[in-house]
């Protein structure tokens, strides 16, 4: 069906050819200024364009970026600390180079669709995808469509109820410990004795962490009622233990309140992603099948 | 149009007749049993039906309630303290009574859809209604849709950074502390030096309180992104400070970090209703104009 996507990182672009059913081809470039990663990424299409006309491209963008259809400045990176990439026109660059149907979405949107699609989220039309990463961020699918309204949800900034006696004062320049500022990895450098990776997945120091994972996943649950929680990036991934630590803390800060709810209903709430790595790339030609779809006038 | 609404309150249930513009006549019953309730609702419906045919019916229940349609207990209240609610078939008992079209969900969502229809929510196809009163409730819209997912929000019982040096323990019987146990009318007085409609809006002990409620908006905003927040009940209809206070704070706790807002996009963002006390029998009439435009196959 000739669909490319970008999913557009903060280290790294990578673009892929592929259709709605998964990627074909990949090619990375690092994340430098925008004419650079772009026009690196533009190049690329091209040539893939040659050889077969790409019928729609799809971009999964780091954020803030203006994720509204109908603002303006649609597909515009808003004010970011990354240099050269505050007001960035992402998606009228694309445009610029072709005159196929573009969409853009957040990163973490993106991969929700995809796992929504093809991964861990089959069947679960509200979910929530989770990377706990560099940073952390969160994309909210309801009825299967990206959550945006204002402009789109940054979950990695809610500020949740400590776990009593920690005093970890955060690493988030905004907030210090909202919980981006608690659980992402440059936090668990700050907080932990050792590096994660030699930290054991039973040192009572994943403690604290796992109460705070836990007290995410019980706000999201109370606010958006997700049918799934799918967690990926690289905390979560080398630290499979949080997930079974959260699932059991959960609980007992709901304190019976929503339905009940067994340790089995619990598993298959929290959850890895299915896709990996890749979602975020497939969350971009699942972005380009709809924008092909929208544009013909399909559901 | 022939459009009937119930609003299934806990203490009262108010059944209203009326088009999707708006009520035209209205009952009132005590809430006790619910074959007492719905029982006097549904009589009142069959005088009304006699005099001019019921075109459709809809409902606007406290919960816990299962609104997804799919479900075998779509329409069921779930488990409740209220004595004799838990596992009331309160959909299938008007159903059983009425061959037309019907509909439910919960009372907040309800109430959200009718301050987008008609009040303070019109432009904003995703947003929040709060109801701080004898509980804390919350509807949710995205898309101009109720948000269901698993079950539906739970907004009232979310757990919040608790203001610094602040002790007092929360009412809610499940969670102490959570939202509903901290700002809700029983948590006021308890926690407030007097009854609160004797404490100026200026005494220093609305502090915490405000605090809360902006914890509660900030994340909120992080989590939904909404368009707009309405907070109405009688709580906050009684100390329209609390918001005043709330839209003061809300900036401080978001640190800067979502997009430029100044003090006139808070005004705007966070706002009582429109439509009062109405927005409860209102949204049951848009839940009855929805549920007849989907047996007719209109969208």
């Amino acid at each position: 069906m000739g669909l490319v996507g970008i999913e557009l990182g903060g280290t790294k672009c990578i673009v892929v050819r592929g259709d709605a059913a998964g990627i074909a081809e990949r090619v990375v470039f690092a994340t430098l200024t925008p004419e650079q990663t772009l026009g690196a990424a533009l190049d690329q299409i091209a040539l893939w364009h040659a050889e077969a006309p790409v019928a729609a491209i799809g971009i999964a963008s780091f954020g803030p970026v203006r994720v509204n259809r109908q603002a303006a400045d649609y597909g515009t990176i808003l004010n970011t600390p990354k240099p050269g990439w505050s007001g960035a026109e992402v998606l009228a660059m694309v445009r610029e180079r072709f005159a196929c149907p573009v969409a853009l979405d957040t990163d973490v949107n993106a991969a929700a669709l995809a796992e929504h699609a093809h991964g861990a989220g089959q069947g679960c039309a509200n979910l929530v995808y989770l990377t706990i990463g560099t940073g952390l961020g969160g994309g909210v699918l309801v009825e299967g469509r990206p959550v945006h309204g204002s402009m789109h949800p940054e979950i990695g900034h809610v500020r949740l109820r400590r776990a009593a006696g920690d005093v970890f004062a955060g690493v988030c320049p905004f907030h210090g410990d909202c919980i981006e500022g608690l659980i992402a990895g440059p936090a668990l450098i700050a907080r932990l004795p050792v590096a994660p990776v030699e930290l054991g997945p039973d040192a009572p120091e994943w403690d604290p962490v796992g109460h705070d994972l836990a007290e995410l996943l019980a706000q999201l649950m109370l606010t958006l009622s997700p049918q799934r929680i799918i967690i990926g990036g690289g905390v979560a991934n080398r630290q499979p233990h949080l997930l079974a630590r959260a699932r059991k803390i959960v609980p007992k800060l709901l304190a019976g309140y929503l339905e009940p709810a067994d340790a089995a209903y619990f598993e298959a709430l929290i959850c890895p992603p299915a896709l990996g790595d890749d979602a975020g790339p497939m969350g971009a030609l699942c972005l380009a099948a709809q924008a092909l779809a929208d544009a013909q006038g399909r559901p």
